[in-house]
């Protein structure tokens, strides 16, 4: 099933590169192909200065090996060897009007035969807007409840509990959904699992656009443009500090350019800076918690 | 002794702030007063917008309380009750031509009444110049060599080895000093560590500003600044991924604003940026690296 799920990923990343393009409707990803030392490499794809979208990229990786034994462990992989394919996505807008967003969809197999399904989408905007917030969840628990009854309500929670920065209190953006080692068990088979990564990875680009065509040509003004440029600070935070998949990446030696593609090209950090209470950036501040229920938010 | 230390750095703080602030001719410090939650606390200052500095922060605090089991056991604390006195400086300049500095002076004591200073001063050029960093090793060296024969070797490699970003295989700046739980032996007395820490806090605004003074009317053109935010870029990457002090100051709860302070006003990131072969950029790019001898390097 492996080489089923890899060709279906990488497909899925031409398919992705062609969506994101044709809503850009300027700039074109570039791609770099490369090797891991101990078998398989990858495709990472940059679009840079488009219309839409300031920095994005989309990889493509599809890698096998032993891990070091540290990293295995960490992981609590029964056995070192692995063959793990996926495809990472992170989109860094032009328009503070516009949400950050994030996707990833992942398939690592152990040496043992053992094997599992994760992923997830998230979005960050900028300034959170309830309906459109509403909207992307609704996208989401559509997609989780064609599969599972109780997937939307764990993966939500799951997302709440990822996209969190600790040391800020806050949340990085309004959530989405994150799962990790789904495994088949007497109830799903493994093509159900795929089925479903599938059905999330073919989510994205529709839902994404949808919400980035409402708003990328709204009108913004500098001080807008510099809250934008702070909350790509936090998403910096996040990703450097906290998420596991750059840590785990950088650790063990990954493609270090692939892995840090989700920074975005400009940021900012201001000392100690509060919104102005009652300001639509303070308002945003107060959604930027756990635990919020997007589909009855209004 | 504790109490001498802690008013000594806090005295050092004003000292350094005054000096700085004539250093950079326009704007002034802000300050931010703050409690421990366990018993002491800390005064934060911030410049900001100033004709020399775009961005710097200088912190003092003594703080006590008990530590975190995981953060003693960390730290080989023998005793997770602990007080801890230090000032902290990171200055991120206007002009592309000034390097970023930072600066760390600090006394630990545990509750068993060990007790240990640490330290350290390194640059980061966004231009390497031979000849400033030079003389910025040769001040150390003359800090160091006023204490002790061995400290400017042990204390010059200490940094290169801290200062280090494992995932870019490069060192973040030109390096310095890094010293950390110098206690007193049978040949040096707590009183002689003091006076090298006091050595070394003073060394810091005449070098700095002197090299400050050189470089900061020096005209620059776009290309210059994009490179300096690349640069910054990389410094928010060595403090967010692997900075020591950092880490265990974001996990311990310690005054995030405070902590923070040394991320930059602004920084970028661009995919797979290299500079072109023979060029300033290149050339500095060659000297990021460990073991050069600087006092010999023209």
């Amino acid at each position: 099933m492996k080489k089923e799920i890899e060709v279906w990923f990488r497909d899925f990343q031409d398919r992705l590169c062609q969506a994101l393009e044709a809503g850009d409707g300027e700039a074109k990803f570039k791609e770099d192909i490369w090797q891991h030392e101990s078998g398989g490499g990858g495709r990472s794809r940059i679009i840079e200065n488009g219309a839409l979208l300031e920095k994005g990229g989309v990889n493509f990786s599809a890698v096998s090996g032993e891990m070091p034994l540290a990293a295995a462990t960490k992981l609590l992989l029964p056995d070192p060897r692995y063959f793990a394919t996926g495809v990472s996505v992170v989109l860094h807008p032009q328009n503070p009007m516009v949400p950050i967003i994030h996707m990833n969809v992942r398939y690592l197999e152990a040496g043992n035969g053992e094997a599992w399904f994760g992923g997830g989408i998230d979005l960050t905007p900028i300034y959170v807007d309830p309906a459109q917030a509403r909207f992307f969840h609704a996208q989401l628990k559509a997609v989780c409840d064609k599969h599972h009854p109780t997937y939307y309500t764990r993966f939500k929670q799951w997302a709440d509990d990822y996209f969190y920065i600790p040391h800020r209190h806050e949340t990085r953006g309004i959530g989405g959904i994150f799962f990790d080692r789904l495994t088949p068990n007497g109830n799903t088979s493994p093509e159900q699992l795929f089925a479903f990564v599938q059905d999330v990875a073919d989510v994205f680009a529709p839902t994404y656009l949808a919400i980035a065509d409402q708003n990328r040509n709204l009108p913004y003004n500098e001080q807008q443009k510099q809250w934008q440029l702070l909350r790509r600070g936090r998403y910096v935070e996040f990703n450097l500090v906290h998420d596991r998949g750059t840590k785990f990446g950088l650790e063990t030696g990954g493609r270090v350019e692939s892995i840090l593609m989700s920074l975005p090209a400009f940021a900012s950090w201001k000392y100690n800076y509060q919104p102005e209470p009652g300001s639509a950036e303070a308002q945003t501040q107060q959604y930027l918690r756990k635990n919020i229920n997007w589909l009855q938010e209004s």
